[in-house]
């Protein structure tokens, strides 16, 4: 099995081991505040997803969001919950990301999402896929035909929607920030614009977005690197310089 | 056949229409400027539901949102795709909202999100169902264990997420007036704001979150009438009145 087809499986695994509790988790956890959880089934799907990359591929290394670290050559990134105060709440976006780096960069990167039944999975030089259908963002110039989407981040969110609401159709907070981007790829979102995430957050998507042609900018316009925490905009090539400028808040 | 069972069926059948070009509509159409839209396919949707109306029981009026007004005792009010733009972006939250009236009181209300096979039913005294589960709101007093949603309006929600963005967990904003307010009734939001909804936005939602013992308030405090345009605030009823003071912008 090739470590795509592997990450694939997994994400379906752990999807359905997941909707067995969605809305009705227990044991809710704070991490650093109020608004930042954590549930026994981050850190089962999580103890899931490693396991079986062990078990393939020992010697790889993993960075994921519940406190693991090892750093080598062969690099996943894995959140096993992104949106899990939807998934708490028993909202639909929430996903697993699991993205796979060689030597600092990315190879591949898989995003599902079991609620709405959403594979994307990108694919270094081979293009992004929703659901195995291939995904190429046609360009737009026009802000007025966009519908956009933030991440909710204090001081920014609020800020950004006053200054962009005249200028756009619509905007969104889904709350998942792996969806959101994955929505820039498919062009379902025109933009996304995640204030300080984490490299687990939007690693897979990352490439998801860049080889769906999507543009991919730091808030000092220029490409960040997915496995250094920052902001991130994904955005529509057509309008992500005009996007860029409304988040200098 | 009873007129819940013919709408639960045709909000299904309406359902499998839209589907069909989700996301892959033609001859979009403003309506009073970027950001209204309309599609063949809300009138389409819109003539499915009068006609079969109108076949049962030929003497009801009607108030629809693509431009229907009958008045009569007995009221459907009606919108064919509550959530247009997500409809037309490929976007999950639409919906098919359905409600019906008794001189001037609500009888019942349907909304009915087809890609999410969710089906909310409020019956009058009879309570409130997702897919045949009764809902029942359970009561919260802490804002900071709270996830709202709010419309997107401008001069609102922008001033409205800065205003209480470190008191709650989450806000998130969908797109659809209808799902946003059911999910209150669910329990899925604690808090749903739609700035100056019309009638056939909120109509359905607005039974359905009664039932299942939520508040519903105007913006001065007041059960609003949901025949009238206005605002409306869809709360847990232990925050509804935390949230009214930070709608005061």
């Amino acid at each position: 099995m090739t470590k795509l087809d592997l990450t694939i499986k997994i994400s379906r695994k752990v999807g359905y081991y997941l909707m067995q509790y969605w809305g009705d988790t227990k044991e809710v956890k704070q991490k650093s505040s109020f608004s930042d959880l954590v549930t026994q089934h981050d850190k089962i799907a999580q103890k899931i997803i490693i396991d079986s990359i062990k078990n393939h591929f020992p010697n790889d290394g993993i960075l994921a969001e519940e406190g693991v670290f090892e750093n080598a050559e062969n690099l996943w990134v894995i959140d096993p919950i992104d949106g899990t105060i939807n998934y708490i709440h028993g909202l639909p976006n929430f996903a697993i990301s699991i993205a796979y780096f060689e030597r600092k960069k990315p190879v591949f990167g898989v995003v599902y999402s079991p609620v709405l039944n959403e594979m994307f999975v990108g694919i270094k030089n081979q293009g992004s896929y929703l659901n195995g259908e291939k995904l190429r963002i046609k360009s737009k110039t026009k802000l007025e035909e966009t519908v956009g989407s933030v991440g909710f981040s204090n001081n920014f969110t609020g800020l950004f929607i006053s200054k962009i609401e005249n200028k756009v159709r619509r905007i969104r907070i889904l709350g998942s920030a792996a969806i959101s981007a994955c929505y820039v790829g498919a062009g379902k979102f025109d933009f996304f614009i995640s204030k300080n995430a984490n490299p687990w957050d939007i690693a897979a998507a990352f490439l998801i977005v860049k080889e769906a042609e999507g543009k991919i900018l730091n808030l000092s316009g220029n490409e960040p690197n997915p496995l250094e925490k920052g902001s991130f905009i994904f955005a529509n090539p057509g309008i992500s310089n005009k996007i860029l400028e409304f988040t200098m808040i």
